[in-house]
């Protein structure tokens, strides 16, 4: 039996979005747990029980345990290979990994620095300083993954959805939030909007409540 | 043909050590191209050419080169699977790859902080601020490392060296550059010593120059 905590239009969309996919494949079920992040759910004695860490996601496995994004969905896909959310070819996986991996520490972070620049320094001026140098960073890395849409066919390793887009239209809608207009990336919103599309995505999409226009116009 | 470009000292330690386990198990030999970060190496033409990003550790496969630590040695350890560098068995490498993620994703990039902290604002006051707040963090993140060794048997994962003992090498050296005295850390200090004793940790820490005791009384 598999079950995942997740919060709503966290990073946990990603393995939220692969365990659609796997039971539109596959027909194996889960059982999907909301953590709320913003009443500090992932804080209470019971979360931490499982996941020392207090960090969604979590999947649990036969009762098992198992943090980290790539730890999850590395296993996933080693699980149900025949989802192809991960590529077979050896180097073709390899490229994927590459970019999974990018989105993990680099991206997913540099978002951190502006939405919690309290993690970072204790005081106001230096979060508005931390705040300011990811902005310019998360909007590179927004560039980045443009470029690498222009080649979607509709996905980025062409057919078949992965763990990539799931995460490339997290940091769309992060984009929003961190007050970046997502006009001004087209050709990444374009194929967000076919990202979305997809079943499995659309399914998760329901489930977490979560739309993908999150920017407020000032 | 395997070829690897390193940092000495870099987190490249980690499949550097590897490509030194496989060489001593199967006998496939690999290059190893230092690019010394401090002399800004990793911003020529040519190492832009190879790597966009400017980053170690590269691997260039048949001329093809790939990026991100976690990429690079997930790809070896499914070229090379009886080497053991991770488990095989499905629920211990996933846990395995959650170790290896979360040192990537977090203690690699808080010492970053400390380290670099220009990387993440443009005040000195404001780098002065958040190197106080890494100094916390990595503390952390060593205690949970030093845990982790209390079974270490003598490794983290049992009998065989894995990515995740060369990370765990890495962190401590760091520590000593971070001005934290590993004599504060006993168990994980003893485990690494066992560690640095592997062939293939002792050759890669060779070809790289680098001691474990970095570091300096005041």
């Amino acid at each position: 039996m598999l079950k995942l905590y997740y919060g709503p239009g966290a990073c946990s969309f990603v393995p939220h979005a692969a365990l659609e996919a796997i039971r539109i494949a596959t027909g194996e079920n889960f059982e999907a747990q909301a953590v709320k992040l913003h009443k500090g759910e992932q804080r209470t004695p019971e979360y931490l029980a499982l996941n020392p860490l207090g960090l969604v996601p979590l999947l649990v496995v036969d009762g098992k345990p198992l943090g980290q994004i790539l730890a999850i969905c590395d296993y996933l896909d080693r699980r149900y290979p025949a989802v192809g959310l991960l590529p077979s070819a050896p180097w073709q996986r390899a490229e994927a990994m590459s970019t999974f991996a990018w989105m993990n520490n680099t991206v997913h972070p540099t978002f951190t620095h502006i939405f919690r620049p309290q993690n970072y320094a204790d005081g106001e001026a230096a979060h508005a300083e931390i705040k300011k140098a990811a902005q310019v960073k998360f909007r590179e890395h927004l560039e980045r993954i443009q470029g690498m849409t222009e080649k979607a066919a509709p996905f980025l390793l062409g057919d078949k959805l992965s763990f990539i887009d799931a995460y490339a239209l997290v940091f769309l809608r992060w984009a929003g939030l961190a007050e970046i207009d997502p006009a001004g990336y087209p050709a990444y919103r374009d194929y967000i909007a076919r990202v979305a599309q997809a079943p499995a995505i659309a399914a998760a999409m329901a489930r977490e409540g979560i739309a993908l226009d999150t920017y407020k116009k000032k």
